[in-house]
């Protein structure tokens, strides 16, 4: 299918902005496709008085010209931008298409109005804006990558923590498309093995016994196994998790978030808020990506649910709830200073969410009187209504104490007591876990039919499922869905 | 000055990510200075066999290897990322120094981690990490660029509305430049005759009439006043304005932002947000940035100021009052369905803001008994407190009427009936203003020093002055002051 693809896209020219949105140096404009140097020439005013056309991979100076909306013609027509324009023809390209970039500044309303003005200019040659991930979808599609580094190449791009980068850049070089090779090798050895002995049935030297097959599927499973296991594992790293601060309005809930992000390192990457309605920060917890959302205070009063709230308010107590289900981990913030910390709001809190997500911190431990003991309190008052196996820390946000037994408590609940991963780690993403899960489920069913003594004609039908779907992770073979849920999720200009 | 610094500026190499932070298709990390080429080439890895260095102009594929931790040596060195590297040859490249671009995939970690291979390669090289605008000021020093466009390249790329992108392009272009140079070309020349009339007092073909010189020079200031006046008409447009909502709780502030931003383009660059603390909406109001800012509601009892308020909701306040006064605009949104829809707390804060800069806007129109007249009332109450000259505006963010009003309300507040300016349209930015308005008010003096009949040498001095001044404008003479108040203002990688 790859083939049949490349060739009905190569009849349309793609463009997009292929840098960040925002400012900085410089901002790209990327064309691929046949009609890609035509487009780009008609608006590119080469300074080089002798230019007569692209040099392959030459970076030629000039400008963009969008044409004047008076009829004077050229010689008014407006300077877009100045710029560098490059010519990749195919194959040697990112697409192994026909390639123009061109380079100027980089402010989002510059970049567009170059794309807009190469759209203009190319409308009648067929260029169109392109689609989401089109450009790494035609790379696929034209080999020039597998889809492991397709993927993994998003993956770097998204990473904002060492610890995922270091895996997708693992995937990039290409070493889990070897390893899955390198199995699914192993594994069309045994059936070729087997084939040989269904259509040599007499042939004694060629036959392969049941147990060595077994012995060979065995292996199999095992190294999928941990391979996919090894994604689950590093699922957190790579993704980060959410953790929700809950509490009432006075227990503390921001400055906990003020000290834990001072006293952290900050992620600054620019993906997306988790949310527009609280306040948030991104940190790096000894290198696990962490991040910290403070929602809106549970009513003093208990009539969180029932009383009477004005709408914005009821709005925000639900936009805390909704929050609070997604999270990976729910910090309930109690203010140690009150004779009861664990009051009506924080119990019905406690009544709605799922107990082995929760971590309740006892705050303001610095103004507590020293003959007594909230902690004991609070741990006896959960012991009560039957959450005894509750986590708690005690701090104390305003000085500092406690709070690197909350950070530690925070990683060792998401990540336990792994490591992060290193360079040369091989960790497949969901998908290719999921299909390695698949593959080793197969395998699985595999060895039964063996012990069952099934003919080996039948066994050879599991081996080539588990073989094309363990091809399905490199994409050596992948359906239309599997492509587009992947190209989908890339921004465009991918 | 200019040659004295770049020599001294082309001792050190120094790097920076170019592209703007996030995530997109290609990400840049830039060299300029002598060691480039040498420092790129330590840890760029060619694909192409027959490599042997870098052909001007070229883009190269080949791969970014990070030495390895282990002693094994370059055969264990980590791929970093797969990239295109060009190198510009001096003086042919941006900053007019030897320049060399790696560009690879653009996540931040990603083009930091290149940054970080290419600092360690090159530290006994003397490659430094670029500071904020040194690319530019290279550039500038260089003589590849004019301190007006260099000025309009970094407006460009900050650019968050056509009219504000038109404007910088026409500077970039150079428009501006010239018509500065101009005026001071015609400047020099009244100093010309001057000179002579001052050198050869006898030579009467030569000499400068007092009336001659003087209408010279009051054709100056009024060229000079008529583009420094664009500025300030024009600077809302490329700045943008912020409008703060004040009012009540449930007097619908965030509905009407929803409803504002809903009906109108929304402004999607990443330019900082105004607060962390308020929800804001950045929108294009017939072409006018305007930022939108619902700030915290005022207190219902009045007790604003003197009553008792917990801790956080204080700050809230406190960061609204602040917003408050930098606000362009600031909309006090009214309760429409309340019996006295300016109550105390209005009240209030009308006594505490400059009154030249409220709007206010009576909401809930949709929901008032017809025969009564809030806006009648309101219009009274004003009037009776000494406030009759507010403009009231009366909306329902409900059903959208009178957001039409609302909007073309604002818009007239900020800017007038002054149109979008267009492309070409001549207008300097805020420190280019200051400069004209400096020099036209040196030649003012001139103007009341001709008339008091001083002596030609005399009114010399004040020619050569004012002709200095313009020539700040375009860096023919600048203070180490004035440009490191340009650059300093740049981000690092410009």
């Amino acid at each position: 299918m790859r083939s049949n693809d490349a060739s009905n896209l190569t009849c349309e020219t793609i463009a997009a902005v292929a840098t960040p949105p925002g400012a900085g140096g410089v901002g790209i404009v990327r064309l691929s496709g046949p009609a890609a140097a035509a487009c780009a020439l008609r608006v590119f005013q080469p300074t080089a008085s002798g230019f007569s056309g692209f040099e392959p991979r030459y970076m030629h100076h000039g400008r963009i010209l969008a044409p004047s909306i008076s009829p004077a013609g050229a010689d008014n027509a407006r300077m877009v931008d100045e710029v560098l324009a490059v010519f990749f023809p195919a194959p040697h390209s990112f697409t192994g298409e026909d390639v123009v970039e061109i380079h100027g500044h980089s402010g989002p309303l510059v970049v567009a109005e170059v794309l807009r003005t190469l759209l203009a200019a190319g409308e009648d040659l067929g260029v169109r804006e392109a689609r989401c991930g089109e450009f790494s979808k035609r790379a696929f599609l034209n080999g020039k990558m597998d889809l492991v580094q397709v993927e993994a190449v998003a993956e770097a791009v998204a990473a904002d923590s060492p610890a995922g980068l270091a895996l997708a850049q693992t995937r990039l070089a290409g070493g889990l498309g070897r390893r899955v090779d390198d199995l699914r090798s192993r594994l069309e050895a045994l059936r070729t093995q087997l084939c040989v002995a269904v259509d040599f049935p007499e042939d004694e030297v060629e036959c392969l016994a049941p147990e060595e097959l077994a012995s060979g599927v065995g292996g199999l499973v095992e190294a999928l196994d941990a391979l996919a296991g090894a994604a689950s594992r590093r699922r957190v790293w790579e993704e980060g998790a959410l953790v929700v601060l809950a509490g009432r309005v006075n227990a503390g809930k921001s400055s906990l978030l003020n000290a834990v992000a001072g006293s952290e390192r900050a992620i600054v990457t620019d993906r997306a808020g988790t949310t527009r309605d609280f306040i948030e920060e991104r940190l790096l917890l000894d290198g696990l990506p962490v991040t910290l959302v403070d929602t809106a205070g549970l009513r003093a009063d208990g009539e969180l649910l029932t009383g009477e709230m004005d709408p914005v308010e009821a709005e925000g107590v639900s936009r805390s709830r909704t929050l609070a289900a997604r999270a990976d981990l729910l910090v309930l913030v109690l203010d140690g200073a009150r004779p009861e910390p664990l009051g009506a709001p924080e119990r019905e809190l406690l009544g709605h969410v799922d107990l082995g997500k929760v971590l309740v911190v006892l705050n303001k431990a610095d103004v507590r009187a020293p003959e007594t003991s909230p902690a004991a309190a609070v741990a006896e008052a959960l012991q009560d209504i039957g959450l005894g196996m509750v986590e708690i820390v005690s701090i104390s946000a305003a000085t500092g104490q406690g709070l690197d037994a909350f950070t530690q408590a925070v990683r060792r609940r998401l990540a336990g007591d792994d490591a992060a991963p290193r360079p040369g780690e091989l960790a497949p993403n969901l998908r290719q876990a999921r299909a390695m899960e698949r593959a080793a489920s197969e395998l699985r069913d595999l060895l039964a039919d063996i012990e069952a003594g099934f003919p080996y004609d039948v066994l050879g039908v599991r081996l080539e499922t588990a073989s094309d779907i363990l091809a399905e992770i490199t994409g050596a073979i992948a359906s239309e869905d599997v492509l587009n849920a992947i190209f989908d999720s890339f921004c465009i200009g991918k």
